[in-house]
């Protein structure tokens, strides 16, 4: 079934203890796109400015990913986004972002998008996302991302998004201050009952809790060493899971945490190469032998 | 097989934002022996004052816990422990500990536990455990666990012990001191240039690490939300991979991760009662239930 993100689309500079990249494709949907796109046909939407760069178009060439919905807007400037990484990578500061045209007025789904099945909002104002949400015609699983900005600026906007959507994909800080729960079970149930019929919380390299109305579930981040840059992570995780849940067209328990599994596994590809490095050069078959084996790894007698 | 436990058997008080109990029985021993017990007999080693009331030897009534080796010193007064728990239980304040009997002479394996083949000495001064290592005949499996006052102040104690044990059992802040590295899987292989043949590494709310020369596993932690006293969940953990090993007389990879997997759940049970409450009324039956459904939760399609 048709799968549908919309997101950043931005050029970022990361730096780690190793090493500095300036001026390279970014953005939510981009990592998100890559990653869904690994295992489905993906319909991005977002707007640039006149600045992106050709190069940029030129690395989707050979994924799945339809750009009829990248809106260019003359006179505009592309997002940007400048973070670095410290202390082996478990901290992040961002040293810079310019909106841009983000912060201008939002693209609008395309015609020919409006019937997407199944549709990632990735962070932005809750108002945005809501926007989108009413130019759906028919969608199945809408799943939106959110931000601290959001929760503690835009609370009102952010809870009329929650109600609107089928599910949600947030980090632990920001389910935490959604909530006001320390206890994640505990926040996830809180964020249920806003609308949402379950709550993704991802926990980074403890990996993501799945809180339904029936269960909660557990699953580990896939064990690497080889962190090399964690930009994306996040977006490559739902990307991963709604690439999956697209893919199958199912939307039970059981299909939800295989999902969450090829997120996780996605997810870990991305930080093991520099921006999209790794994950643009994966395949569906890279993909599928790392979930093979984090699925015999979870295994016991 | 046989199964030796040596450590601490201490009278606890402790406080939660919800309650306080004084001086109820706790120690690692204790705690490692109720876990372990679930699973298999335990040989319990330690030493106590005469202080130490009969109430709490009759806890030990009904359970498989052979008390022979636990040493009542005349003149001299059991361990205390006051701790508190903190911000939703995820900070602990030792407020007082009295070392009494465990500052003084070690106690000595009896000659009837000599013969023991699965051994776990919980946390105490590495040079002590080098001692009952000693006083061993037959070992097939040892295993350590240790804290940071021991990694800071006794380091060359502990790098001995260290290359005389088959396994080790440590938190991850202890793993990173020990070390010095961050990343816990590259903290995991440096300890293994110490001797043992496996380190698991605890990440409480966040599960555990198993590192080995071939692989690493991580598993989850079994989500409740009900937790009411975290005091012992180190221990059972051990005390239930170590009782799930000496039952099954096999340390191969895989029996290794099913004794994980029963350490996980034996301690979730214990967390969600005071003291050793929730664990003395659970049942072989109890922790099995949970395992299965630990097992159902990470399997998926």
């Amino acid at each position: 079934m048709s799968l549908l993100v919309t997101g950043t689309i931005g050029m970022d500079t990361v730096e780690t203890p190793h090493r500095r990249v300036d001026d390279v494709l970014g953005g939510s949907a981009v990592y998100f796109s890559f990653a869904a796109g690994l295992l489905h046909p993906v319909r991005l939407v977002g707007a640039v400015g006149d600045d992106f760069p050709q190069t940029f178009r030129d690395l989707f060439e050979g994924h799945p990913i339809d750009t009829v919905g990248l809106e260019t807007r003359s006179g505009s400037k592309t997002f940007r986004w400048h973070g670095k990484y410290l202390n082996d990578m478990n901290e992040r500061e961002s040293l810079r972002t310019d909106l841009n045209v983000v912060g201008e007025k939002p693209p609008v789904i395309p015609e020919a998008f409006q019937d997407s099945a199944y549709v990632f909002l990735a962070n932005t104002h809750p108002a945005v996302q809501s926007e989108f949400i009413r130019q759906l015609k028919s969608p199945k699983l809408i799943v939106c991302d959110t931000m601290d900005l959001w929760i503690k600026e835009f609370r009102d906007d952010l809870i009329k998004t929650l109600g609107a959507v089928h599910g949600v994909v947030l980090n632990d800080g920001e389910a935490r201050m959604l909530t006001d729960r320390h206890d994640l079970i505990q926040a996830g149930r809180e964020v249920l009952k806003l609308g949402p019929q379950f709550v993704v919380i991802k926990k980074g390299e403890h990996g993501a809790m799945l809180v339904t109305p029936k269960e909660q579930i557990v699953m580990p981040a896939y064990p690497t060493s080889e962190v090399v840059d964690p930009t994306g992570a996040g977006d490559c995780f739902a990307g991963g899971m709604m690439g999956h849940l697209a893919a199958l067209d199912r939307i039970d328990p059981s299909s939800l945490k295989t999902a969450i599994a090829y997120g996780t596994c996605v997810a870990s590809i991305n930080i093991e190469g520099f921006s999209l490095d790794a994950l643009r050069q994966a395949d569906r078959k890279a993909l599928d032998s790392r979930l093979a084996h984090y699925k015999a790894m979870l295994a016991f007698d």
